[in-house]
């Protein structure tokens, strides 16, 4: 749940958010779609690389963070935390999708959210190169891109069997997990893969009911989950509890689909 | 192979391309993201929405060119074949990726090639709601998009542990197609879904490396023939054959990464 903050203070936490998603579009952009990007691999067993456009973006929103709200937290996927006093903190994903970005599509993203002791309260989903952002906040709930801006507003309730379902890798984690999100997959009319944080901007934008994906960091959830609450959606973990520790996630349009999903999630053995 | 045509009639053709991609940016936004859009099924079997925009899209660009180009021939996917007498066929596919564009997601595309009797010598892949323009043509080959306009130019070559590899479903037809694809995905570092005509623009950009597919249609192929073509890419399906009749199709960025997927491709059996 979002709570009911103080409309000034949300709009405040909004601008500062919006300040920090410009930067980060000027040094994402920077390197974005350049053929000789370089990318090293944070673990050795798996592809996951990491880039100067990733470390350039985060280095760029604390920087601006020092300046706006230095006694607040920064969580950030390059930099790790940063200690503040106020009780919030901006929970910072310079690239969502580094392996999308890698391959030149336009469905990463850059992920600004911010949590108090109730979770998250504010979330910025951002996709510099269409230059499309998406905004969740108490009282705000928005997308502005190349055809101008519109409110977001999650989906009414319709049938699994008429549901559109996300999810970036077709695996999905681990066997189990895997084999969990197939079963509601089958149940669905349509499954699309490969568009990373962009598919929680779908849920909010009305477009699409589910997206479920496991093994996720905290700083790839705070945003969405913030994005797609304001929109009216639903975001918890594969047991319906809160979502904004990472793990196993499950954000649908509305409370009825996310039980029709939940049924058939929550059978998965614990990890 | 581009033949080497007039320069003046390359151009020529290219701004009735463009005027046409044009007229599908407004045909198709219309309708994109709406949250009442309607969608019937061609196939009851299959899942394939056929929209209004669609429909718009085509009758749109066949409008436009009864006007500007009376003699030339017309494959739509919607509205069929019309003949003409000049030897030159336009190709459309007035959304390509109609599950991608009900879903919301940004890499459908309208689809405009031209065919002489030597198979594809201009193509467009546009996607409208980025704003985001593909062109290959004899002596033109590039993209103008959000970041102005850049010269298309596929990749040198690199080995296929270090390949990235496209796919639009994990499935690829079928069962032996499919198999033959996962032989081929797990020789490459990575492989992405998802991303329908787009993930041939990426080609042709230099960012990929290879874009496999079974089951095409030739409207869905002989644009982003002639865009890849245009920029040192190559195209053919899984038997070193044109491809610019549609089934199965292997997209490279050079011949060597081409000749190297095509030994694991040739290997399925024949449909």
């Amino acid at each position: 749940m979002i709570p009911q903050r103080d409309a000034q203070t949300a709009a405040e936490l909004v601008a500062v958010a919006e300040t920090l998603a410009d930067a980060a579009r000027v040094a994402t952009l920077a390197h974005f779609r350049r053929t000789d990007l370089a990318a090293d691999s944070k673990e050795t067993d798996r592809f996951d690389p990491v880039t100067e456009a990733d470390r350039a973006s985060e280095d760029a929103m604390r920087a601006l963070l020092a300046q706006l709200r230095p006694d607040d937290a920064i969580l950030g996927e390059e930099r790790g935390l940063t200690a503040g006093t106020s009780g919030l903190t901006w929970v910072l994903d310079p690239i969502d999708g580094t392996r999308a970005y890698l391959s030149g599509t336009p469905t990463w993203g850059v992920l600004i959210g911010v949590t108090d002791a109730t979770g998250p309260v504010l979330g910025i989903i951002d996709q510099p190169y269409i230059g499309e952002r998406f905004i969740g906040a108490p009282g705000v709930a928005q997308v502005t891109g190349p055809q101008g801006t519109a409110p977001l507003r999650s989906r009414a309730p319709r049938p699994l069997a008429q549901a559109i379902l996300f999810t970036t890798f077709p695996e999905v984690g681990t066997p189990a997990e895997g084999a969990a999100f197939h079963r509601l997959a089958r149940q669905c009319r349509l499954v699309r893969y490969g568009m990373d944080c962009y598919a929680y901007g779908l849920i909010a934008a009305g477009q699409i009911d589910l997206v479920v994906e496991a093994g996720l960091q905290t700083y790839d959830v705070v945003a969405p989950i913030a994005v797609i609450e304001a929109a009216g959606g639903i975001v918890t973990d594969w047991q319906g509890r809160p979502a904004h520790g990472g793990g196993r996630i499950l954000a649908a349009a509305n409370a009825t689909i996310h039980a029709e999903a939940l049924a058939v999630l929550s059978q998965a053995p614990d990890p």
